[in-house]
């Protein structure tokens, strides 16, 4: 049911800014660069924790969650370009840039992030004293000096720091999940940071993982790509078991980052069962 | 005067997101990007329309008409790309791709795009009922279905109607200048929105006529692009006397565009005084 609201309300976004008076391309591929969609982890985290906050303006959790999903589509598309890691492959089919050409690629980037942030104009029109604190949360996650872009530049330094790297390009987005949907329900966000920041770090270390042992045609992208690229990587500074176990002591820790709230049994049940499905069951057993 | 307040809110604008955390390469190349500038016309009409309206918080004029110059350096970087028109000059010098790569140029259109929106979150705590209306007017300029983004696609179309194209293109982002001016000053922005459009529209023709006529080392950038790369301009469908008459017959009806407003008299005359500055003194002469 989180997952037809999640749909829906991109759906209900992305149809607000396309129509016969947009360029037939850029309509066709903003279409494509969101739907379908991933696993739509962001947004499900977001709504989790505006539900264990007793959310009481759910259009205001939907807005947080769709901005932050827009938000990382359109990571998404920028990252695969030729500059970039040069993806064939995202979601199991053409990147943006090979269905639709480069242009189009560099214009939807920019297209979502302009409609992630009026998507949040609209979200909250019943509470918009709420609005500042969630652009505050939201954009510091996608810009400088600390955002998904910083994260991105950081690969294009001779020297990185791997947790500053990941913290940027992963954990900020996850974070600013949690605490948006701590916002959206006019609850303070600064404590829910934390749990996304190690959410979006387990998250990051099964990334790294799935790139070295994972399977492309089920993760639907090349893998070998840290390497290829020399990107910095859990799995290449701590080796594979070490990465594994890196992600246990993540996971062991994570609850106990819950904030007190109404709804916190209930958050931590999700917390545990979005994060043992990061690893997929062929990992696991390859692990055992 | 008004030149250096301009600076100074797009100099606080930038510091507020560099600094020691941030990747050094994304650092410099956001400074280059938005400085030196150019005319910075865009924010002067939207200062010149908040003066005009007796604005009340200088502060949010400020961010308002920070926020659009943002925007357009933003455009001017990744419109410069190699995908599109691979310009090697801006302003006189490299254009960013050419200075920092490809990877930072996309980053830094990306990050400019984020930070016209903190600005205005930053620039409206005095009011922040102020901020949904700038946020809505701001982003529809950028965004789709009718803002930059979508003039820049049309250029990926097999066929353009030029108004479309230049409404989209160039009007959308003048248009916010005067319709944000005035809502920055909390008066209503719809009827601001006309001088802004007709504004641009003469801007863009200038630019058309320039790309044709122009001295590329004055202009610091290249010329005939607008041919070499088969880009709709008024001096290809008009002529270049055509153009010049079009040109002249928007300037004739632009301060009749101007709301009743209690700075009136002293915006007609600072229009007048900006727009015969679009026409360089060495084409009028050449056209004379």
């Amino acid at each position: 049911m989180v997952a037809e609201r999640i749909e829906a309300a991109l759906r209900e976004a992305i149809e607000a800014v396309r129509g016969p008076s947009c360029p037939p391309g850029l309509d066709k591929a903003i279409e494509y660069a969101v739907f379908p969609g991933g696993a739509r982890i962001r947004p499900k985290i977001c709504l989790a924790v505006a539900d264990a906050c007793c959310e009481d303006y759910p259009a205001i959790s939907d807005a947080a969650a769709t901005s932050i999903e827009l938000l990382h589509c359109a990571s998404l598309v920028h990252d695969d370009l030729p500059c970039f890691d040069d993806s064939p492959l995202r979601r199991g089919r053409k990147s943006l840039h090979k269905a639709f050409g480069e242009p189009l690629a560099v214009l939807v980037g920019d297209a979502l992030i302009v409609l992630a942030f009026q998507t949040l104009v609209r979200g909250t029109v019943q509470a918009p004293h709420r609005l500042p604190i969630l652009m505050e949360i939201i954009a510091g996650s996608v810009g400088m000096p600390g955002g998904i872009v910083a994260g991105q530049a950081w690969e294009c330094e001779p020297e990185v720091n791997l947790s500053d790297y990941q913290q940027s390009k992963t954990g900020s987005l996850f974070a600013a999940a949690t605490a948006a949907g701590a916002a959206a329900a006019g609850v303070e966000a600064g404590p829910w940071r934390a749990l996304g920041e190690q959410i979006g770090g387990a998250y990051q270390v099964v990334d790294d993982i799935l790139d070295v042992a994972g399977d492309a045609e089920q993760l639907g992208k090349p893998t070998g790509q840290d390497e290829a690229r020399d990107h910095p990587s859990s799995v290449r500074e701590l080796g594979l078991d070490g990465a594994r176990r890196h992600f246990e002591s993540i996971m062991a820790g994570v609850v106990a980052t819950i904030p007190p709230c109404p709804g916190a049994a209930r958050l931590e049940a999700q917390v545990i069962k979005e994060a043992s499905r990061f690893l997929p069951a062929a990992l696991a057993e390859h692990a055992a």
